[in-house]
């Protein structure tokens, strides 16, 4: 991935340094002059930047539209009950009433019930706010705006024009006006697009599509990205289980869901919890408290072979010579299953591999593996070989020896590979995320049977010789 | 990650398989029948699935405008010269018309120069895909279409309105409509929503926004995606140097750019390139060819704690003991680096971390480290003694080796933790994708120097006693 920032664009990020100062500062009058010509995706930034105190001093000076449009670009406000707290009632509700309901509802999740009253009180909006709240905060629902421009399917276009004018908050953002029949089901969709070329006698219901997607408030976030990223479309309708329209979620709500769900994933893939704040701003505690949780869990699982080498230990004291390979089979079998599983839970993400599909992914595993496996154990028997030609230092079984490491690495990295590209496969059959099956994990499962494999190969060839 | 087919839209999915025998049964004109009523999505999946041969067959037959938005929605045709040759160069003609220009580029961009000049003989619009062809494949440029909207500033609403009778090919990915000068230089943005609401004897001029993101043509097109991610935009300009408009680029585009990057950054964690084809679809050989270099790479690097053992072998002999910790201490180092690798690379990533923040990061995983190093190391003494008061196996001094093990693990994860953490910095900084500091290179990385410590610490407390 490359950062924008650091290729190039540094003007941009130099001016926002400036104005994180003025408000550290407190030059509360420069700063809100600047912030006028400032991207609210840029003044989020510097928002999120500040000590809390000061950005909720710096929030109740800007001017409300200012101050509402950059919050809704702030990926999550921290505490934003406190902000509101700071801010009082009566702008926090200014606040808010400027919001997309989608943003008013997260700024105000966080407030006690009677804060919350005190807030909404004052809000034309409330009930759509109040629907919203309902939904879990990664659900469809959750992240729908109801601010949806609909026109009655028997309306003409003249009139759609005019509901546009009256209902939509901003046009930048508009993409398409819905359909709707008497109740309110949603019967259509025209894109704006198609409006402006038409005659304004001509009716809405001759110039609607049907949706391509639509929704349901429950649906996770997720399938709503992919859905919306397969079939192309900018805005998807919301609509209840009669098609009752409820609102639309914008691509640009969804880039952000795919974002982090990204990081969850890889950070998942690296073998921990995703934090819930930048790298840099969490707090120290918290993060070791998320990064030991799984450390020691890999390491519990680790100590089995602790307990599979004192199952071994007369065979090392016999010829110490094994124990020298040790760290090599055991971290072949952990990297190719590591790329096993890699391989298929992205398979999976990206719908090309499903449940059903695992017995061919095994087999082709299987294969891979003894491949794999022939060319790592070809490499070691020459290393082996060679070095010993060298410095002698193997001994006079060194060919034992190299045909033991051979034949050990066939077997360590095709099991490898089975358990790695199993492991998705029954972490998702168990409804769990298959994602789950991290690097780490992987290797950590495949260490101990490595070490059995190892052994028993060692004791198989060298019986008579060495052991 | 979910996988919407699997949850539920079982529906399409029975539908498209239907639909596949229909071709493979060679039952052409009910297969022709049936794709006018499917999305251009879902017929994509349905031609990727089959057979190169049959797929041509069956695009031949398809009507111009279904096969050319399905093959649009292909996210990589393979071999798209072949296809184009099995159409024959008129129908082809007909296809690489009627598709975008970006896409047009995408597929005559394999065919030798004698059959492009067959195919493209017969555009029209020709020197648009020419231009396009020139453009790196991974660039702006390479993604934009040059399928734009423009008016002059100076013309009235109903100009521009006439402009988009005009000149759109397909209303439903128009977001915006491009203000030029008389030279073709972009002058501002006028939003479609925007043009709709207003009366049509306004100019242009008057309604123009200045562009929030503009970009030039050999930018990086993951640049682009995090621009437009940023900025919300649905749609972004291209200009070249000069500020001459060449095209635009719609977020549908760069959904699938992030979908590619992101598969590549993932494989590239789990220690592998990237496939060039679907898990399923990829042959064997060349699968195998594309792990088999990375795992062998690390196995190379691996063979290093072949020889550092064989450096501790007489430790070993003296105390066997001492090995049988050997791949718990290693793997744990392993883990909590590759934990810190994954955890910057995704806030390097995300722009949460720059190259110049190396050192706040290196100080703080540093004392993270000591921390986790510290739990690591008190489970391992706990283990060790409790393991030792039941069963006795690990002799008198078994103490002394418990705090063997306690030492070492904080060495082993402190050295883990900064390893993996600067890994990304220093790749970033020789100009390689910080991404490639994936686990298992992080773990072989961290493994020999994992001994090292281990049997410096044990040589340290051990001294006299076992050793």
């Amino acid at each position: 991935m490359t950062d924008p920032v650091e290729e190039g664009v540094g003007g941009p990020d130099l001016r926002l340094d400036e104005l994180k100062e003025l408000a550290e500062h407190d030059d509360l009058t420069a700063f809100v002059k600047r912030a006028h010509h400032v991207h609210p995706s840029d003044l989020a930034d510097v928002l999120a930047a500040l000590e809390e105190h000061i950005r909720a001093r710096v929030i109740a000076e800007l001017p409300v539209e200012i101050a509402s449009s950059a919050l809704a670009e702030m990926e999550a406000v921290e505490h934003p009950e406190e902000l509101l707290l700071a801010v009082g009632p009566e702008y926090a509700a200014e606040l808010v009433e400027e919001l997309s309901t989608d943003d008013a509802a997260d700024l105000v999740a966080e407030l006690s019930a009677g804060e919350r009253e005190a807030v909404l009180s004052e809000v034309t909006d409330r009930a759509s706010v109040d629907k919203l709240l309902a939904y879990p905060e990664d659900s469809a629902g959750g992240l729908m705006t109801a601010d949806v421009v609909k026109v009655r399917e028997d309306a003409s276009v003249a009139e759609a024009i005019e509901a546009i004018r009256s209902q939509s908050e901003d046009e930048s953002q508009l993409y398409q006006v819905y359909a709707v029949d008497v109740h309110g089901h949603l019967r259509g969709i025209v894109p704006i697009a198609k409006l402006v070329i038409s005659t304004p006698t001509r009716l809405v219901r001759e110039l609607m599509e049907q949706p391509i997607v639509q929704v349901q408030p429950t649906q996770d976030q997720e399938q709503v990205a992919r859905l919306m990223a397969r079939y192309n479309v900018a805005a998807v309708p919301v609509v209840d289980e009669h098609g009752y329209l409820l609102g639309r979620i914008t691509f640009d709500d969804v880039v952000d869901v795919v974002e982090a769900e990204m990081t969850e994933d890889i950070l998942k893939f690296g073998g921990m919890e995703a934090l819930d704040a930048p790298y840099l701003k969490v707090a120290f505690s918290r993060m070791v408290r998320k990064r030991a949780g799984w450390l020691a869990a890999l390491f519990l699982g680790e100590m089995l072979t602790a307990t599979a080498m004192a199952f071994f230990q007369d065979e090392i004291a016999k010829a110490v010579i094994l124990a020298l390979f040790v760290p090599l089979i055991i971290s072949s079998g952990g990297n190719s299953g590591s790329q096993a599983s890699t391989l298929v839970i992205r398979a999976m993400a990206l719908g090309e591999v499903h449940l059903r599909d695992w017995w061919r992914v095994i087999r082709r595993e299987f294969a891979a593996g003894i491949v794999l496996g022939g060319v790592l154990g070809a490499i070691g028997f020459l290393r082996i070989t060679l070095w010993h030609t060298i410095t002698g230092i193997y001994g006079a079984h060194y060919l034992l020896i190299a045909f033991t490491v051979f034949g050990s690495l066939i077997g360590v990295v095709t099991f490898g590979t089975m358990a790695g590209s199993l492991l998705p496969f029954i972490l998702r059959r168990l409804g769990f995320d298959p994602a789950s099956a991290s690097a780490p994990f992987v290797a950590t499962l495949v260490d101990v049977t490595g070490l059995i494999i190892y052994f028993t190969v060692a004791s198989l060839i060298l019986r008579g010789t060495l052991l």
